[in-house]
C-alpha cells in the first residue's frame, strides 16, 4: 500500500509501519517535534509544497491527514474527491460548515475514512468496552470521563481558534467518542463551558473545559479536559473514565481497569487491542470489522462540533 | 444548653452530645432507622405532636431541624421568629420561595443558623481546605467533585419532590459547598441534568444528576451525584474531589488526601477537624470562627436551588 502524509501536527506516526510505502509528505510548517526523525526512518521521501500537487502526482491508496486542525476537512475532501482512502486526525472538522462539506464529499466518494480515535485501541479502554458488551455491569446509567494533559511544547497555531478549533474538540473528543461507543447511543442534549482564558501565552486557547451530556438512552455523563497536568508527571496524560452500571462499576485509571461489583474491587486483566491503522487498512473490504469505522469518525466529530457550538 | 429536635430524616445525630439537655422531640413519621435508639440514649424525652407546640412549651436555646427536606424552611422560620438558634439539615430550603422566606426570617431574628454541611468537618476535606489556603497548589483552575451513595433503605418521602426536593440538592450540596468554600467565589453560570427516572420504585426520584459550574473567578467545575453505589460496598459513600491548581493537584478519595506536584505523588497527613455541632454552639459569640457560618448555610442552599432551577 502506498500512502502520503499531509502534515504532522498530531498522531500521523500511528500510520508509519514497515510494510507501508511512503510516497510523499507535505509539511505544514508546524509539525510536532519528532516528525522529521520518524519520516527519515522511511528513507528519502519526496516532499511536496502543496497537498493538491502531492495527491495529483503520487496518487496514493491512502492519505494520512494531520495538518492544522482547521485544515483537516479541506485536506480530506481533496482526497475523497480523488477516491483516496483517508486516515484523518480527529476532529475531522472544526465547525458545522466544514463538517457538512466533508460528509457530502464522503457520500459522493467510494473511498473510506477513519479518524484517529486512538483511545478505542488502548488495551484499558478496549477491555472496558468488551466488558460492557459482555454486560459485566448491566445497563450503563452514568459515565464520568477525564482527559488531563501536560501542555508542554505546542505549535503556534494553538493560539488561533480558526486553525486549532478548541480544547474540548481536540482533547475531549476521545472521551465523547468513548461515551458514544460504550453506550451505543446518541447525545440529545449537552452543555459546555470553556475556560475562556488565554493560556500559556497562547491567545484564544482554553486551558480547560467541562461538559455534561444527556444521551438518548437516558445515560448522563460528565466530561472534563485540561492541559493542567504537572509538567514533570510520569505520563503525558491522566486519562480516566468511570462507567456506572446497574450491576457494577468499571473504572480506568493509570491505564488499568478496575471492577467494583458485589462488594469486591478487582483489577481486570487487559486484552491486547488491535493496531488502529492496521485495523483500518486490513478491513477495507468489511468496515464492520473495525473498532472505529467511518460512522464513528463522523459521529464523534459531529458531537464535539455540536457540544462546543461552533 | 437545652435543645429540641424536629424530625430525624438526616444528620440530627450530629447534635447528640453528652452535655446537651434534650428538652423535646417532634417526630415526622419518616425518621431514619436508629432515631429511637439514639434518642433513647438520652433518657426519657418528651415527644410533641407538633413542632410549634414543642417550641412554645420548651423554649429551647437551639433547635435541630431534620424533618422532611421540604419542611426545613417552615421549621426554621418558626424557630427564628422565637429567637431560637437553628441547626438545620441541608438544604435549608428546596425552592426559591422557601429560600426567600427563610432569609427574611433570619434577617429579622437575632438567632444564628448553621446548616449540616458535614463535609467541611471531615478530616480529608478539612485538610484539603487548609492546604488550598496555604497555597500548596497555587491558584485553583478546575474542580471535579463526586458523591456516590448506596441507596439502601430510604423513607417514602423520597418519592415526592415537594417533600424530598431533588437528588442534586440533597446529595450534591456537599460538593457545591466544598467548591464555594475552596474557591471563595460564587457561581455565575451553571447547567444541570437530572436522570429523570423513577428510581428504586420511588416515583419522582433521580438516581443520578450531573452539573457544570462556572465561578466568578474563572474556575470551572463538574459535579456528579448518584445513588448507584454497590449495596455491598465497604462504605456508604464514594466521595471524591480533584482540585487542580496552577502549581499542583490535590485529590480526596477513600477519605484520604493526595498531592501531585513537581512530578511527585504523596499522601498527606490529615489534621483533626472540629466537631460540626460544637463548632456552632461554642462560637455563637463569634461566628467568624466557625468553619461553616450562617452565610455558608444560605449560600450553599441558594446555589443548589438555583442550579436545579426549582
Amino acid at each position: 500500500m502506498r500512502i502520503c502524509i499531509m502534515g504532522g501536527c498530531g498522531h500521523f506516526h500511528t500510520a508509519l509501519k514497515p510494510d507501508i510505502e511512503l510516497a510523499g509528505v507535505c509539511l505544514t510548517g508546524e509539525e510536532t517535534p519528532g516528525f522529521s526523525f520518524l519520516i527519515n526512518r522511511f528513507g528519502k521521501v519526496p516532499v511536496f509544497p502543496s497537498y493538491e500537487e502531492m495527491l495529483k502526482e503520487c496518487m496514493p491508496d491512502l492519505v494520512v491527514i494531520d495538518g492544522l486542525f482547521g485544515h483537516h476537512a479541506d485536506m480530506a475532501v481533496c482526497a475523497l474527491e480523488r477516491g483516496i482512502h483517508v486516515y484523518c486526525e480527529k476532529p475531522m472538522a472544526i465547525n458545522e460548515e466544514q463538517y457538512k462539506r466533508l460528509k457530502n464529499a464522503y457520500k459522493a466518494s467510494n473511498a473510506q475514512i477513519a479518524a484517529m480515535l486512538t483511545s478505542r485501541y488502548e488495551p484499558c479502554f478496549y477491555t472496558l468496552y468488551k466488558r460492557v458488551r459482555e454486560r459485566t455491569i448491566g445497563n450503563i446509567k452514568l459515565i464520568n470521563a477525564q482527559k488531563s494533559y501536560i501542555f508542554g511544547e505546542r505549535p503556534q497555531f494553538y493560539a488561533h481558534p480558526e486553525q486549532y478549533g478548541n480544547t474540548f474538540m481536540w482533547v475531549g473528543i476521545h472521551s465523547v467518542d468513548l461515551i458514544l461507543w460504550l453506550t451505543n447511543s446518541s447525545i440529545v442534549d449537552s452543555h459546555y463551558f470553556p475556560s475562556g482564558k488565554n493560556s500559556f501565552g497562547f491567545e484564544g486557547l482554553d486551558e480547560s473545559a467541562v461538559a455534561i451530556l444527556k444521551l438518548q438512552n437516558g445515560v448522563l455523563a460528565t466530561v472534563t479536559v485540561d492541559f493542567l497536568r504537572d509538567e514533570d508527571a510520569d505520563t503525558h496524560g491522566d486519562d480516566r473514565i468511570r462507567v456506572v452500571g446497574d450491576k457494577g462499576i468499571l473504572e480506568v485509571k493509570d491505564e488499568r481497569l478496575y471492577l467494583f461489583k458485589d462488594g469486591e474491587e478487582q483489577e481486570l486483566e487487559l486484552s491486547d487491542a488491535p493496531d488502529i491503522f492496521l485495523d483500518f487498512i486490513e478491513n477495507l473490504d468489511d468496515k464492520g470489522k473495525r473498532l472505529a469505522d467511518d460512522e464513528a469518525a463522523f459521529l464523534s466529530t459531529e458531537a464535539v462540533v455540536n457540544i462546543t457550538g461552533v
